[in-house]
């Protein structure tokens, strides 16, 4: 399945929906329905474990396109927010998680160019999320060195504390897309919080594709353009770590939990990686896909503060 | 105020309470004896901005001991939880922010000699978070290097998005404590939110002092003994970067919500830095106190999972 976080009209409440063949069903409304009884929020579904999506989608197989009376629109007809329009704690970010993203970081930034032994993890708090479509912000008081990572999201389902690579994949709910934006320019004694962290740096979207119709997540294709040039192609093969060691190896300290969210890393081809460098600029469109789940579009706007 | 979550007994749900010569008096009980809608988790509680706080500030004082109906018991008879037991988002953490802890760190750590020029920024999960006598847990098979690190928390108590130095303490509900636990041997590529993030590396309490009781958070003493040895003893005057600045500082990129804390920075007398090092084991006791807040008392218990 397909699931998305959608307004039906601008001051409409998001609400959870599934997307079937460029529709978009309520699932709250479709469930009532067949008499299942399920949230209105991505959240509230993802807490209620494996076997509400079992249930769902054998109800969708079985209405055969009959949504009874549940909304059902037209996908060009509503807004689609992030998937999770506001994570429970901040997105797990992994770094140097591509061969030549570390080459090209360590040539460019203050990386080493030896692979990382463990993953390298960060965080980008809540407030970081937008929606397809919504805009990245440019604050040039702040950056002169914006820049882009398109990455697999993976959103955790279950519990997982201490759980061996072998399971690992089972305590996933699905996989979506983040753009892990960056202001090069802000890290503060190696930290990189402050730099990835600023409102507006993770556009998340625009669905996310339950995990049976992902069995193995790195054979995805990704790719990002900015003004319609390709500025990074590769596979989640290419990964360094995989996601079932991101969640065993985080799993050993941090106890993940339902909803949360690790951004995987990003290939080659950042602006901080090009020679000569380049960096995004309001008026920038940067368009990112990840195969199987979509694509999402983000116009950059200035944000400077007026004085 | 001294604002608490507390339960009445094991099984109770958490509730806000204040503290009132070592009296718990129930928020939302008293409030409705007289008349005050309030809630009965410290999150909404901040959510309803300062006019509630000076409103059960006024009610107290009326009240002159006299809580009618609202549950009233001895602090003695009460579990303290963290007065945020479940943050919104990642703890703000502040590294490096007191001097002496900059020149011991760069000896014992692969942080630098020079003080920084802008905060330095990490973040540590909300699963971190444990509340008074709470046990710190030791992984064996993760860390050798457990340490401690004493620091002035900051309660954000309305949204701050750029806002000036100079009105930037307007935004603060209150202040606590929290221990900064780190195992010093999980940093990777120099990021801090494996190492500092772990389940349990959070002790946080043991109330919430509201703001108007500490007009300048920055005359306050702080200190942390291991097994009744003073290891860290200095002055919130000491920090390099005051509160108002870093609240400042983050809001001109991430911006700071109402339940946002802050970990203000730890003054010198970590292991890392003692000659020869010290770290914590399973065992210790680690005691910890911010002038004018309280002192909260925390085992370290082995957590190495069973093989």
């Amino acid at each position: 399945m397909k699931l998305v976080t959608y307004q039906a009209h601008v001051e409409a409440a998001p609400r959870l929906g599934v997307l079937q063949d460029n529709t978009v069903v309520d699932v709250a409304e479709f469930g009532a329905g067949v008499g299942l009884n399920l949230p209105s929020r991505m959240l509230d579904f993802i807490d209620l474990g494996p076997a509400a999506v079992t249930r769902l989608q054998a109800a969708l197989q079985a209405a055969r396109g009959d949504w009874g009376n549940a909304s059902a629109l037209p996908l060009q007809n509503v807004k689609l927010l992030a998937p999770i329009p506001r994570p429970r704690k901040n997105i797990f970010g992994i770094g140097l998680n591509y061969l030549d993203h570390v080459a090209e970081s360590s040539k460019a930034l203050d990386t080493k160019p030896d692979l990382p032994k463990e993953p390298v993890v960060f965080s980008k708090p809540p407030t970081t999320v937008i929606g397809p479509d919504d805009p990245v912000r440019h604050d040039a008081d702040m950056t002169q060195q914006l820049d882009w990572e398109v990455e697999l999201a993976v959103i955790v389902g279950t519990r997982a504390q201490n759980v061996a690579r072998e399971t690992a994949l089972s305590h996933v709910f699905g996989y979506s897309l983040i753009i892990d934006i960056s202001a090069r320019d802000n890290r503060r004694a190696g930290q990189w919080i402050f730099s990835k962290g600023m409102d507006s740096y993770a556009p998340f979207g625009p669905c996310i594709v339950t995990a049976d119709e992902i069995p193995d997540p790195q054979t995805l294709d990704l790719w990002l353009t900015v003004n319609g040039v390709e500025k990074q192609r590769s596979n989640t093969a290419k990964m360094l770590f995989k996601v079932d060691e991101l969640i065993a190896d985080l799993s050993t300290g941090i106890t993940l939990e339902p909803g949360d969210i690790i951004a995987s890393g990003t290939p080659e081809g950042v602006g901080a990686g090009r020679d000569p460098q380049e960096w995004l600029w309001p008026g920038d469109v940067i368009v990112a896909h990840v195969e199987g789940i979509g694509t999402i579009r983000h116009p950059v706007i200035n944000s400077t503060p007026s004085k």
